[in-house]
């Protein structure tokens, strides 16, 4: 069993989880989890999202919120831009990282932006050269590459083919992203076997969702594959667009669990991230999808009474 | 990747799980449960509890469980047996096997059943020869074997010894169970990489809790080392006894959606399980905790809706 002895846990629960919250969540609360999250170890935050606020209104203070946020010497702040008019709300909020994304399944890709995936990935193409020019990082996110909700399969070398598109591009992280959370760990194995072909596996990420159950399972292969950057949410942040009631983007409590328990370095303090993902799931009255965030405040809990019992 | 080509999967919503509801759940619904959990294709259905009914009143009606199910030919029909009243018990009930147990943590089997681990298995030889006398199959299951609630770390030699008293007692399938979920796949490759040094591989069980999210992690690290027995209860039931609001035993849906994509044949049919999750969730009146069985179920609703305004 070789593993990696370090991880990076990208943490994207202030932009992929709340954008995929119902409510509004107001900018000073944000702010805070940004901050919280970044004093707890994280050496990159997924924070906002400028994109159009008809259609996104959950991201619509993008900026009130990047302007407030305390910035961390070493710390990435990544963000969305669908579009160069999305790269210059980043550039001007002073973004340290942009991020693009393509689907790796064609049905999704029609059904969703209405174009194919080679023209949806071309369209980045003025966000990339802006992004280089200005000396900022460019990650590239590929959603469905372990299934679609359309089509069902996603072959690999349609990921393979999505991953070479961004490298073109000069990506300098592309994520590998199971949007619904269908896969297990033969194909997540299959896939990353093929794509570390393409891409050096250090810069390659796994962003798995927990809608099956599956994520830290799929995770484990990962890491037996060498991967060492994984996306999580706090608190399980952001839901399942897909399936109402079913579970959405792991929860980074979970994550950092299983590398505590592998003894895998993640410079992330998982006590502050458990009181995160309470803080959070209150300050947005939805329940707290983190297993380990619950079992760990639980435990908690149980020690107050019986330290309050003995006293008494 | 080597991977079991199939594995057996022990039902133990009935016994494990419902034992450890706070509902009392009329008989006839465990019947129902039991007879839909043997149609949907499991082969072995921990079944009922042959306990005292004053510390276990969920399990009082387990002669009347065991004598309402319609028993299907090839299907072993597991029991709890504590003592030779137990036994007796699943004797006169025509149980097909008989589980014993004991703890691998020295504190944990002092605080509940005050006495040691050698002492607590020792207990077990009168019932350990009952079976062997009259032809039941005999079952030892080891608990807190990757963590214990009072002590913490649990040695692995600590598992490996008392996997060697219950082989001592005749059994002849062991479970390696982890009781509060407090493994991670690291501590699950030790164990088994030791315990199957002194007891045939293919008569190891694994059994995990969900309660940090590791659950299907641990077994897809167990389905490495070749372990080919797992435990699960059907949409979770069980919760966890050490941790209020925590989660509990691993959701056999989510089990068999990590098989099915794996390629590993259980015999069991996915669909079937999502149904009776579904059922017995309602019947007792808790959330379903399993997240495979919650997407499944509403990735049909969503079908049903779409359906019906197609037709509208």
């Amino acid at each position: 069993m070789s593993l990696p002895r370090a991880v990076k846990i990208v943490e994207v629960g202030p932009r992929d989880g709340l954008q995929n919250e119902k409510q509004q969540v107001p900018a000073a609360v944000k702010i805070e989890l940004v901050d919280r999250l970044s004093a707890a170890g994280f050496r990159n935050v997924e924070s906002a999202s400028f994109v159009s606020p008809k259609w996104v209104p959950q991201m619509a203070d993008a900026a009130e919120v990047m302007a407030g946020i305390a910035r961390r010497p070493g710390t990435i702040y990544s963000v969305l831009t669908p579009n160069l008019k999305g790269f210059e709300g980043a550039l001007a909020a002073q973004a340290d990282e942009v991020v693009i994304f393509g689907a790796a399944s064609e049905a999704f890709s029609q059904r969703n932006i209405n174009c194919s995936i080679a023209e949806s990935v071309a369209r980045f193409e003025p966000v990339a050269r802006a992004a280089k020019d200005n000396g900022l990082r460019l990650r590239g996110s590929i959603s469905c590459a372990l299934g679609c909700p359309y089509q069902g399969d996603v072959p690999v070398p349609a990921v393979v083919d999505v991953v070479q598109r961004f490298a073109e591009l000069g990506c300098d992280e592309i994520d590998i992203a199971d949007t619904i959370g269908v896969g297990t760990p033969k194909r997540t194995h299959e896939v990353f076997a093929a794509v570390t072909k393409v891409f050096p596996r250090e810069r390659l990420s796994g962003h798995f969702h927990d809608t099956y159950g599956q994520a830290l399972a799929n995770i484990y292969a990962s890491l037996l594959e060498g991967i060492e950057i994984f996306h999580a949410s706090v608190a399980g942040l952001g839901g399942c667009p897909y399936a109402k009631g079913a579970t959405g983007n792991v929860a980074t409590e979970d994550v950092l669990y299983l590398m505590n328990g592998l003894g895998i370095e993640t410079g992330v303090d998982l006590d502050q991230v458990v009181d995160i993902g309470h803080f959070i799931s209150s300050a947005i009255g939805r329940p707290n999808a983190s297993r380990a965030g619950r079992a760990l405040l639980a435990k908690r809990n149980a020690a107050q009474c019986s330290e309050a019992s003995e006293q008494a």
